[in-house]
């Protein structure tokens, strides 16, 4: 069983800087959750910085403890979970690096093992995307973020951080009908852009009609579209206003707080969530107190505890099997 | 027609800051609205700064794109826009200054052109006011901030920051019949100047009460205030809560969040605008991630979307008409 | 009567810097009210930098004026009030430092003067309590702070900022029956820890449970639980979310806005409040705009209101009387 | 004649940045000095940022003024020189960026236009080398740097920072013959590093040589190497130590003191330079006080006076004329 | 007499901040050295933020200890010295602002003690000038800068931080025969600028040339220039190369270190200097690090020692009753 | 054979941060040279923070490359070199944290490991000193920093920064008359404070003589003093002046440059080091560009490479053994 360092033993800022002071784990064997970074940010259009946003978060998240009062689950100790160290990027080459980053989290995917992306900017969830789908079929999506990040092209290129789930959906490896986005607000280029979400047929949820949802609300809808397939969850840093979150690529002002962020993340139990990222992280914009990583940390810390949940009362499981048929046995036997 | 640089075509951290990335043009042909800054910090108490205020709202507002679905207003494109430049100021000679900021403003007023200002510290709206009444006659006014401006001296001189309002209602330039406050907080001199308001005739919110008003609310009761004639609106960012804007020289702890500002902004709508402007944005104190600046620059995009509102229903345009009967045919004639 | 210099006969950055532009007063005569620094950070378990505590407090408090409108309550004029400086410490010598805290918060206890503690980290609560309780014996608390800080030890060492509360209510020098902790968020080690308030006899409200009460509703609970008797106030800065409180030692992200707290604090009158502290404001990790030094210098002066509308009232200092009937008679005397 | 705005009429924090305040021209007529950006970070193995390296740069280089008392000459008013923009790219992919910064110094140098460009990462000087090739033939060339950018490949593929003067030499568009690199230090791979300017043909002088050489000693060594024909300087400011230039992608310690750097870049007068650059400015990682982006400006500023020198004396003129005799009537004759 | 707090038994982060930990006395009696602020920042060019210049170098200041061993003297303890507070000035209205500056320091050379100004913006210095000469008759100067401050006027106005010493020259208050200035260097407006000091009668030292001087040879050269009368120390923090003071207002790259600077300031000794300031200290562009605060404690410290020598030696004081006839009775007396 | 991760496959800004991207080991099997944090400040008397200088060193140290071709000899790659972690501490509790680093260091000098610790306030480097000292007898001592460490106490109480080396000499654990300190400046207590080295009997070289002595007559000068015997190496940034190094303590205005600290470090080959410190990084206070983690890195680098040049020739390890006696059989052995 992988857990973290006691930090009532030695302090919090001791040693090389894992996620949470989880143990380094290049292997795979035991592993049920492994947290990895996924250094890019190549796919940015205005400020970079977010290959940093991995280290930032690790470094931040030292201040996190086991167990979740909010989601009431021992998050580490009960859950082998290792910090799987980063993905190979190569700057400057977007069509280079997405390959590299898919086969990273592929092998995880495959060895049955949940994941849970350290960005990087957000085009790093199209790999992730590709990825998991190749394991586990086309997935429902929950995306937490300002943008819909469905534009089809900038500068006439197709992939960058505001093209992802229009490629993902193409690609097939996102299935509309069980997507969900939320948060979405901010300029646009043309009315247009408001029916993009419902031209390509998922379900998309502005920041101005979510904060007056409550979250088990905003979660029963989200639960109602993605069903009980296999899903992944990804939570751009930028839903949140740019107070708790300067530390990114293209802010937004007029988001929600951190504390109504976290409530929709603790919110989203009862998926079948087979892989989670955090993306935009970009740590030169960040405060010097690191809000914006320790925020990052925090959303992973909830979103582990999400998973957590899924397995102690086991109908997540039990939903997966039911539901897919694909690799549960392994995952179940993987099971200590 | 003025209007953005395309920032699907060319990345949006290319070129020249202007705000929005729109055309800095010195001259006033064919132009509908004038966005330009008062670079001028003399008139501040405390902290410094603000001559970079219109630099930084440039930097930031390169984020802002054409179509604003909050209002459901095209902003650029529509208007013709463009970024005017800055004013002329002398450093250390407020006195000085003002006539020169006052001859910039009116040379736009002049010209039928609606004006948004970039402060800058509030003591250059003394200036925009003086310009404006001069074209519009005296004018009504919707003040956002955490102080009411309305002091008699400091250190026994009659011009800064923080008599600004007091001043324009000596002069003339301002109606208190037609004026409404509000945000107002943070510790006073005395009792008495909780009275300031009242006893200059004008109508003052505290944040206390605003914070229990919905946007719509506060909207009706600025429009019962303000009536038809030509209004000014003037926004100073240190309304806002210091997490959300800490870059201001005289901050106020427990104010709006950034999303409760924004949606007092664009509450708005239906009044005569004929200037705006936002003040007090002192970038040495914001954080690495500018969300000072960015946040003045969308208070700006969402005054250029009131008045695209207001052009578009063509009410706002009657109403001016009936109401003033002042400059208004040059003011139609001059659109195409 | 001592009173700050005024700010409208020389300007806010005047001279050096002191709490609200007091006059630092070394002796005790004709005070009632004293500022003073602990400027301590030996007892964190994260990030230090709290000994720079009380010079940022100071610097960020010149913009506080005498006239509390929130509280209807002149602050300064009314009380008088002094910046006492600066407690003694010997860095990384806790055992040492905390007798000679003690000493100086004893000495202005004695006199009968309240006391109005400037963090330093949480440990320094603890010297405080002892200081306090041999004068009016075992005290009452209300506290405000993410964190329970009832903690036993760390690293097998019984003296640091998570232990202060259990070591006080250990030595007697806190009641737990009169003791109520509010805000407290953010993951733990364990789910017993949980029930650590529970256990140790005092009133724990998580902030999941205090988001949902009014300010109001709050306030009715702490009186209830502190009762009539001797009482201390302290609030720990992480309280609120990092967003407005970056600069300080281990914050935790989804507190409440820096308006939520600061009317919780505007709450709390009608408690016979000894001695107050805010802590953990660490400026290296604070925003350029030092938003956390200037929150923790606002909820002092809030505090400062408390003391002064029981004054005011009087009923705080008969309840006091009656309650406790120890020192009042010269607290009553010393008064002008 | 294009020159900057008069800062004894206006202040220099006034109107839109440009570089110097000089005017913003989109063409090219009547030009003869263009100052542009490159903003492009792509390349960068470490730190990104550098793709508002333009922005910073023009930021600081409003401080400029016309004459330069360190060479003796009038800059701006003596030669037309304009603020050009920036080049377009395409965040994510070098090798569809790469023609297009081409193209645009393309245009300049095709207009018999100097060209003087702000970094972006160095991996746009390659663009700027084939750029100039084109119209004048192979290159000389001045490179000071800390780095040798000569290495093969990084994540095997082969354009990036590290790279450039390897593949400028591959593809002809720099003689090696004619090439000097100077400032080399900082680890290496391995010891045929050291190798690899020998290897290629071009000479290298690391900076612990460098440090014993007077700024003459230095220039006469580089005339010598590039002859009379037309040459490239290029500029990179991890030249310097980091205390000097903080903000940029990979510092190395133990470099030249801004002073050192800035006598070696005025004593390389009499070498026909039709194209400059200086790069790798990182605004995210600058300091408070943008120290880096002013010593970019400012050594910009002494290359504009090198040509400014140039010019003066006829010398340079009538030298590139007899040396290479490429477009040099046109260059002549665009001459007012 | 008075001397600093002991660092030794309480912490230097203790207390309220004061130059180097002094005693704040608001009289002189018993004082034979005060050190002061003068927070004004109207002056300024470029980057205001000066006026918190006095609070950031007292915040360094704690670092001082009493004695000096470069210049082998006991500086605290032998001389009477105190931080005196500062100076009152009126934001906006910078010739409101001189008189009232010069009042303050006017009092202070009544009471025959030596002054020691903390800046603000360099137009301070014209005040302080204005003042000594009125007890002691025209001065001579010594004065290191980058910037000469002898020109005329901008935006057609006389007083700012560019024309102090020209107006002091045509006020009489300065003696143009007894003054040297150097470390001059930068851009400048037209090639006559380099005239102004010799049109003016003073001499003028660029840095360029300083560069090649010995400080004795720098000392020797001042030393006979400005002669056995009374005399005045102007330091602008700018002299210094922007690595080393990026917080000042208008910075110039390509300057003398840290280590140049101070050895400049210890050479000047057996100079009789009745007064002494540094200047153009702008906090807000500082680094985290306050290396330009402390730089400028350091150069005021250094100018205390140059004092207490010149005391210590008696010989400077003789020179001065010998030359000047001027209170020196009083100034003897004065001394326990 | 342990080595960093290659940098030219993968970037530099992938994984989780060890030194110079060596491999974390938490054994000391086939180990040579191990690099290790003692993440303390509570010995520091003035800014806290250093507890965080390992996770910065370690982050800037990506930048570091296998060969050193100022000292040229392959570092990495030659020498068997890991990242051993952080040893534990106690915050608050000195006494109770350096015999913790003191059994961390004594188990790597048990091993034969030649330790290169980055601390920390200079207080760890007596644990250091006491757990060499233990293996390897009473050590010389070259000792590089602004200040002498040797005050008898602070505050009354033994251990904190400024006190280790006569705590080392007192213990027996230096040997005063194998001890040389140099880089000395900045303001003392008293002048008496000047003969400290010379009454412990060690060899002190002020900062102003070391100024004028080149490298290698430094160098020349330690070797003389510290013999052929066990020896250890501390080097504490602020040694360098804080424009290269603002993130620190105690900085000390005056002092060299990166370039000349460098130099001295790698002059001081042929001495038989078993120990090596770089201390005092206190990243809160570090420039955005971290010129201080960076700069403590290389000098760490250029330690290892001083190490790895003595193992290259033999002869230091042949001195070893001649000269002590100690443990060098198997230090021998255990190479390859």
């Amino acid at each position: 069983m992988h857990q973290p360092v006691d930090s009532l033993a030695t302090p919090r800022f001791t040693g090389p800087r894992t996620f949470a002071r989880l143990p380094y784990v290049p292997t795979l064997d035991g592993v049920e959750a492994a947290v990895f970074g996924l250094p890019w940010d190549g796919g940015t259009s205005f400020r970079a910085g977010a290959r940093f946003g991995p280290e930032a978060i690790r470094s931040a998240s030292a201040l996190l403890r086991p167990y979740n009062p909010d989601q009431r689950v021992q998050v580490f100790g009960a859950v082998s979970t290792i910090d799987h160290g980063d993905a190979p990027t190569v700057p400057g080459y977007i069509e280079r690096t997405l390959p590299r980053l898919q086969d990273f989290v592929g092998s995880i995917a495959a060895a049955g093992v949940v994941s849970f992306g350290m960005g990087g900017d957000h085009s790093v969830t199209l790999a992730e995307l590709r990825a998991l789908a190749a394991v586990h079929g086309p997935l429902g999506v929950v995306h937490l973020d300002a943008h819909s990040d469905l534009w089809d092209r900038y500068f006439d290129l197709p992939y960058n951080h505001g093209t992802v789930f229009r490629r993902a959906i193409e690609e097939g490896v996102v299935d509309p009908g069980r997507m969900v986005q939320a948060g979405l607000r901010g300029s646009l280029y043309a009315p247009e852009d408001e029916a993009l979400a419902a031209d390509l047929g998922l379900e998309a949820i502005p920041w101005r009609e979510l904060a007056g949802l409550s979250p088990e609300a905003f979660a029963d809808r989200a639960r109602a579209r993605v069903g009980t397939g296999p899903c992944f969850f990804s939570f751009d840093v930028d839903l949140v206003d740019p107070a708790f979150c300067p530390g990114t690529g293209t802010p937004e002002c007029g988001g929600p707080t951190s504390f109504q962020a976290l409530e929709l993340v603790r919110a989203l139990h009862g998926i079948d969530f087979r892989g989670f990222d955090v993306v935009e992280v970009s740590p030169p914009y960040d405060g010097p107190g690191q809000q914006t990583a320790l925020l990052a940390a925090t959303v992973l810390y909830e979103m582990l505890a999400l998973h957590a949940r899924g397995r102690a009362d086991g109908s997540a499981a039990d939903r997966r099997i039911a539901a897919t048929g694909v690799g549960e046995l392994d995952d179940v036997a993987r099971r200590p």
